[in-house]
């Protein structure tokens, strides 16, 4: 690309599991300072991300909402779901390049780290080489998670798997099994197969589901107390027992 | 205890990887705003935690620097390294709670996020219930190193372990042929172990030593042309190659 030296850049923000005074100084400075800002959300919603940085953005901000074409209509195995995933990435590629070619940057606001499980690296993965693209790290949600249940996650050489419910059952089970502590994310409709999975690897009375980490709404339960549903956003956490002095 | 009511709080605050604008806002104001500050520390060095802070100081500042009595002299096994912690761990906690019985309250220093394998968990464990302790996650060294690569950890249904250097090498080998993204951290002197467990495993070609992320002397290097020693701070990364659409 000829003159790519006029664009700006575009900055990847970790916003953190979700309290506004979460996010780091950097993150905090940036999303004060644009007066571009993107981010993802699923048709007809605020968007997450967005409501977290609601109490900091300029009077003149412009938005560029990226709309998720579809998030669980489609199975994750079937074919359309990743052509349908791609032609909107590169849609949103293309928008987030026009909005950059005058030399301004833009900020997309990304939920806890934009490098663990996000939606941003697929945009990162696209814009690199085009143009500048910047990545501030963030605190994970699985970090605001175990800090909501009070207990520390991981001691001395305990093994911690994170594992996405979105896996089959008979593998959950096995991970389940052979883990000192776990975290389990992408919970939402997954949450009957994810029981069933810590049930048969004997571990129910260990697990916490925490919906809403560091936000108005927190909830911390045992897995054997929780509601039927979960929001997508709820994590599952065991809780490591390794060696404490 | 009588009168607790009267004990300031000790808050256990997670400073992040290592860059100071890399904290959370929560953690800038409360190491800012405090007059009394702690830290761990092994003899005869400033303090990792304590250097990060280096900045946000008080010009009126307490310091309350916690020595490590052992580190690696005691290998981890022998019996006689429990106790010698377990005795620090309960000297600190006594210091503690002086510092906050008149009601003024302690910041205490943490690397990373609190309860991810931080020493503050044992003071934490210790005065629950005592006094009044509250924790501010923090954004984990992990997430300052894959960030440091400039490549996304793990991508779709990817998962993720992490796991100690210190574990026996026939159960690092396991656990790195078992998983599809990997976090290794204490490696230090575990550097020739791990280096032999990752090459067993047949994934030398993807791994990556990441030393000293978000400081000055960062170094990002591919574990085949990585140095035959690291500092205990350094974690190493194989990145998750999932779902990509």
């Amino acid at each position: 690309m000829s003159g790519s030296e006029k664009y700006g850049t575009v900055h990847g923000v970790g916003l953190g599991p979700g309290a506004e005074d979460l996010m780091s100084v950097r993150a905090d400075r940036l999303v004060r300072g644009t007066r571009q800002i993107a981010y993802f959300r699923k048709k007809g919603r605020s968007g997450h991300a967005r409501r977290i940085a609601q109490g900091l953005l300029r009077a003149d901000a412009v938005e560029i909402a990226m709309e998720y074409p579809v998030t669980t209509e489609i199975p994750l195995a079937d074919p359309r779901y990743n052509a349908c995933l791609s032609d909107f990435y590169a849609e949103c590629t293309d928008r987030l390049l026009a909005a950059t070619r005058s030399g301004e940057d833009v900020v997309v606001l990304c939920e806890g780290d934009p490098f663990f499980y996000g939606s941003f690296m697929h945009l990162h993965s696209r814009l690199s080489g085009q143009i500048p693209v910047e990545v501030v790290p963030g605190i994970t949600g699985m970090a605001g998670a175990w800090n909501a249940t009070g207990v520390p996650i991981t001691w001395g050489d305990d093994v911690l798997t994170v594992a996405m419910a979105t896996l089959p059952e008979e593998e959950l089970v096995r991970r389940i099994r052979d883990t000192d502590a776990l975290v389990v994310m992408k919970i939402g409709r997954n949450l009957p197969k994810l029981r069933r999975a810590v049930a048969a690897a004997g571990r129910e009375q260990a697990a916490w589901l925490v919906e809403h980490a560091a936000m108005p709404g927190q909830s911390v339960t045992r897995l054997v107390d929780a509601q039927e549903v979960a929001p997508y956003f709820s994590i599952l956490l065991i809780h490591g027992q390794g060696r404490r002095p």
